[in-house]
C-alpha cells in the first residue's frame, strides 16, 4: 500500500462526514420552508447556525489542509478529471477559498445577511427601499472585503462570481451577455409590433388546485423525477433541495387562476431534481457526486421547463392528458392556441414571471448593477433609480414602485452577489445541450410526442449528471458540445419557436 | 462575580448547544417517520448516527466532568429544586450514567438495536419468532452488561428502569403492580360476566378520514394543543416529538372503519404535546425545561385521553359537534350508547388496542417477563411460551400465533428494557393527578361540559409542566398530591366509571 493511501481514505471519510452535516442542514432548511410551525423560526435559526459553524470549521481545518498538501504530488492527481483527481482539486479549492476569508468576516456576513433578509421583507411590505438601504450598504461593504480577501486577477466581482460559477470570468460573461442583449432587444421589439397576440386568457381560467397537483406530479414522473427518491411540496418560493443520495425534494406554489405558475414551476424544479437524482449515489458528498455549478444546475431545470415543456412535441402527448384533468378550462381550447399562450413573449417587470426571451434581459440588468455596486461605481442610495433606468433601457418599461422594481428579489439582501448571472447561463447552456442532444439522438421530438423522455434523460445523465464536478462548467460545455459557451443556440431557438407563432422569420 | 459564575455560564451554554444537536436529531427522526422518501432510509441512518455520536461525545466529555466537579460545592447546589440546583444534579446524573458505559458497548448496543428492529420486522412479517431470537439473545446479553456497568443496589433491572423512570425501584414497582393486578383481575372478571354489552358497533361505522382529520384537529386545539407551535401528521405508529421550544409534533393514523383509533390517539398525543408546550421555553435544553420522566409524560397523555376524553362531561360538549362531523355514523346514536361504547372493557391480545382497564395487565405481563430475562431466569428461546402463559394467567386468553403474542411490540428488539412499566405508571399518576385537580378546582366536570379545558391545563402547567426536571417523578407526585404513588385512585376511577355502565357497584 502506498504511503498516501491511508491519507486518501481519511480525506474521503472526512469529506463524507461533513456532507452528513451539510445534508442535515439542508433538511433543517427544507423543513423551515415547508413544514415548520409558525413560531419555531428563532430556534431553527440557532440549529442551522450551529451546523453551519461546524461545517465551516471542518472545511477550513488544518487537518484537512495537511492531508491536501500531502496528496498534492501523488498519482491521485495525475488525471484531474478522474474521481480522485477531481476530489482533491475541488476539496482544495473550497478549503483555500474558505480559509482566505477571516472568521470575523464570515460571522459578520452571516449575521448581516440574516438581518438583511429581515429588513428586505419589511422594506418590501411597506414599499420603502430606505428600510433596507443601510443593510445593503453594509452588505456591499462586506462583500467588497470578501472579494479582496479571496483575491482576483481582473475585477473584485470575479471573486464573487467564482463561488457560484467556478472559473467563469466577468469579462467573458460581459461579452456573452451583451451579445444576448443585442440579439434579444430587436427580437422583443419585433414581437411587440406583431399583429398576432397570444391567447393567454386560456391560462387564466379556473384550474382546481387538486387537479394541478395530480397533473403536475404525473408529468414530473413522466419526465423522470423519481418519487421513491424525492417529494413534491408547497412553498411560496419554489426550490429544489437535496438532502441525501436518495432524497431530493422539490416544491411549487399553486394559483387556481393561472395554469403556468405551478406547472412550469414543477417542470423546472423536477429538472433540477433529475440532475440531483442523476448524480452517482456512491459518490454522494464527494465532488464527483456533486453538481458542478449553479449555471449547469439551472441548465437542467430550464431544459425541461422550456426546451421540452414548452415544445409542440411535448404537448402532442401531454395536451390530451391536460384536457382530461382540466375539462372545463381546456375543453374548447386547441393545442395550437394553448402552445401560443404558454410561449407568449411580453416585457414585464417581475423576473420570476418573465417569459423565456425577456427573462435574460432581467438578468443582464442585475448583472450590470451588481458589478457597479461591487466596483463602487454605484452608491446603494442610487440603486432604485439605476434599476428603473435599466428597465427603460432594456425592456422599455418603468416600475411604478420599488416593489415592482428593486424590492422584488431578496438575493442582494441575503448577501448573494454573482448569483443572478447563473440563471441566464442556465438558459444558454440548456440551448447548447439540447442542440447537441438532437444532433446525437434520432427523432428526439418524435419520442417526446410519444411521451417518451428516457432517451434524453439518459443522454443528460451520461453527458452531464454522472460527471458531477469532474469537469468545470466551461470544460463540460466544451466536452459535451464540442465548442465554448455561446449565445447563438439560445437566440436561434427563440427565433425558430417564436417566428411561426408571431408570424415573422 | 464569584469564581464559579463563568463556569456556570459555560456549562449552560454547552448543554444548550448539545440540545441544538439533540433537537436536530429529533427532526431527522420525525422526518424519517412522516415525510422521507421511501429509498432514503440508509443515508438517514448515517445522519442520525453521526449526530448521536456527537451528542454522546459531548455528554461524556471530560470538560463537562470538570465543570460539574467545580460547581459541586457552590451555592448553586444549595437548593436541589432550584433551576441551577436541578440543572447541575441532572446534567451530572446523565454525565455519570453515560460515562459508566464503555464506548464499545454503546456502539454495539446501537448496532444491535438497529439490526434487532430489522429482524423484528422480518420475524413479525413471517410470524416466526426464531428470526429475531438470536438478535434478542445478543441484546439481552448486552443489556445485562450495561446494567452491570451502570451498577445497582438490588437487581440489575433497576439500572435499566432508571433510564426511563429515574429513581424508581423494581421492588417498589413490583409491589404497586401486584396491587394493580389483584384489583383488576376481579374487576375484569365481573365485567365479563355482566349482562350488559357495550354497543361498540357504533364505533365501527364509516368515519370519513377527512372528517376525522378536521374533528381531531379541532378537539386537539380545544383542549389546548397550540398549532402555531406544533403540527399533526400521519404515521403508522403514532408518537409525539419535540424539536425546539416552539416546535412539538404529534402524529396519528386513520381507520375509516373505527372511530377510536385516530381520535383517542390524537387526544393521547396532544396530551404529550401539551406537556411539552407547557415546559418553560426559556429553559429549553436545560433540565428545568425538560420532561422529568416517561411515566410523568405518559400521565399527561393518559389524563387527556382517558380521564378527560372518555368522560361524560367531555362528551356533553363534544358529542353534538361529533354528530355534525359524522352525521351518517352518529346521527341515530345516543350519547349514552356512545359513551358506553368508547369505555368498553374486554380482554384482548394486542396492547395498543387494549381498553383503559386491561391495558395495565398487558404491562404487568411485560414487566414480569423483562425482569426475568435480565435476571437470566428466562431464556430468550422460552419467551413465546412464557408470554402465552402470562396471557392465560392474567387475561384468560391465549394468542393464536406469535404475531398476536410476543411479536407485537418492537421495544425489546430495539434494546428498550425498563420502558414498558412507564406506560402503566402514566395511568397511575394520571389518576392521582386528576383526583387532586378535582379536589382543588371547583366544578371541573362542569367546565368540561362547556368545552372549557383551560383551567385544568393551567393547573397541570403550574403543578407539573413548569417544573421540568426540578423534581424526580416520586418527588413530584408527593408534591402535587401530598402522597406517594398509589394504585387506589386508578382502581377507584375504573369502578366509578365502569360500575354504572356495566351495572355493578
Amino acid at each position: 500500500m502506498a504511503a498516501w493511501e491511508p491519507i486518501w481514505q481519511d480525506l474521503c471519510a472526512y469529506v463524507c462526514e461533513t456532507a452528513l452535516l451539510q445534508s442535515t442542514k439542508e433538511l433543517l432548511e427544507w423543513d423551515e420552508r415547508t413544514m415548520m410551525p409558525q413560531r419555531a423560526g428563532e430556534y431553527r435559526a440557532e440549529q442551522i447556525s450551529i451546523l453551519s459553524g461546524m461545517i465551516h470549521h471542518r472545511q477550513t481545518s488544518s487537518r484537512l489542509g495537511d492531508w491536501l498538501a500531502r496528496l498534492a504530488e501523488t498519482p491521485l492527481t495525475n488525471d484531474p478529471h478522474s474521481d480522485a483527481g477531481a476530489t482533491i482539486r475541488q476539496v482544495r479549492r473550497d478549503h483555500e477559498r474558505l480559509s482566505k476569508v477571516p472568521a470575523p468576516l464570515v460571522k459578520e456576513l452571516a449575521r448581516a445577511s440574516v438581518l438583511g433578509q429581515q429588513a428586505f421583507v419589511r422594506a418590501r411590505k411597506q414599499g420603502q427601499f430606505a428600510l433596507v438601504e443601510p443593510n445593503l450598504q453594509h452588505i456591499v461593504a462586506l462583500k467588497q472585503q470578501e472579494a479582496e480577501a479571496i483575491g482576483y486577477e481582473d475585477t473584485p466581482y470575479d471573486a464573487l462570481l467564482d463561488e457560484f460559477e467556478p472559473h467563469v470570468k466577468t469579462s467573458h460573461l460581459s461579452q456573452i451577455f451583451s451579445e444576448v442583449a443585442e440579439a434579444l432587444v430587436p427580437l422583443i421589439h419585433t414581437i411587440s409590433e406583431a399583429q398576432r397576440q397570444a391567447p393567454t386568457q386560456i391560462l387564466r381560467r379556473h384550474y382546481p388546485e387538486s387537479q394541478q397537483r395530480r397533473f403536475g406530479r404525473q408529468v414530473a414522473e413522466l419526465i423522470g423525477f423519481d418519487f421513491s427518491r424525492g417529494r413534491l411540496d408547497v412553498t411560496d418560493h419554489p426550490f429544489c433541495a437535496g438532502m441525501g443520495p436518495d432524497d431530493c425534494r422539490i416544491t411549487t406554489r399553486y394559483d387556481e387562476r393561472f395554469f403556468s405558475s405551478a406547472f412550469f414551476g414543477i417542470l423546472h424544479e423536477a429538472g433540477h431534481g433529475i440532475y440531483e437524482q442523476g448524480l452517482r449515489t456512491e459518490q454522494y458528498g464527494l465532488p464527483p457526486g456533486t453538481f458542478t455549478s449553479l449555471g449547469i444546475h439551472e441548465s437542467q431545470s430550464r431544459l425541461w421547463e422550456n426546451f421540452v415543456g414548452r415544445s409542440g412535441a411535448f404537448w402532442l402527448h401531454c395536451y390530451p392528458i391536460a384536457q382530461q384533468f382540466f375539462r372545463v378550462a381546456l375543453g374548447d381550447a386547441s393545442v395550437d392556441d394553448f402552445l401560443f399562450a404558454i410561449n407568449e413573449v411580453r416585457p414585464s417587470l417581475i423576473r420570476v414571471d418573465a417569459d423565456e426571451a425577456t427573462y435574460n434581459l432581467h438578468i443582464v440588468i442585475r448583472f450590470e448593477i451588481e458589478q457597479a455596486l461591487i466596483r463602487g461605481d454605484l452608491r446603494v442610495g442610487d440603486l432604485p433609480s439605476a434599476w428603473n433606468a435599466k428597465y427603460r433601457q432594456y425592456l422599455d418599461i418603468t416600475p411604478l414602485d420599488d416593489r415592482q422594481g428593486v424590492l422584488q428579489d431578496i438575493h442582494w439582501s441575503a448577501g448573494l452577489f454573482g448569483y443572478f448571472p447563473t440563471y441566464s447561463l442556465g438558459n444558454l447552456y440548456a440551448a447548447q445541450f439540447i442542440d447537441q442532444a438532437k444532433s446525437e439522438l434520432d427523432d428526439l421530438d418524435e419520442s417526446f410526442s410519444r411521451g417518451e423522455f428516457g432517451t434524453l434523460r439518459q443522454w443528460l445523465r451520461e453527458q452531464i449528471h454522472q460527471h458531477g464536478q469532474r469537469y468545470t462548467p466551461e470544460e463540460l460545455v466544451e466536452k459535451v458540445t464540442g465548442g465554448p459557451l455561446s449565445h447563438r443556440p439560445l437566440i436561434d431557438h427563440l427565433y425558430r419557436k417564436l417566428g411561426p407563432l408571431y408570424g415573422f422569420s
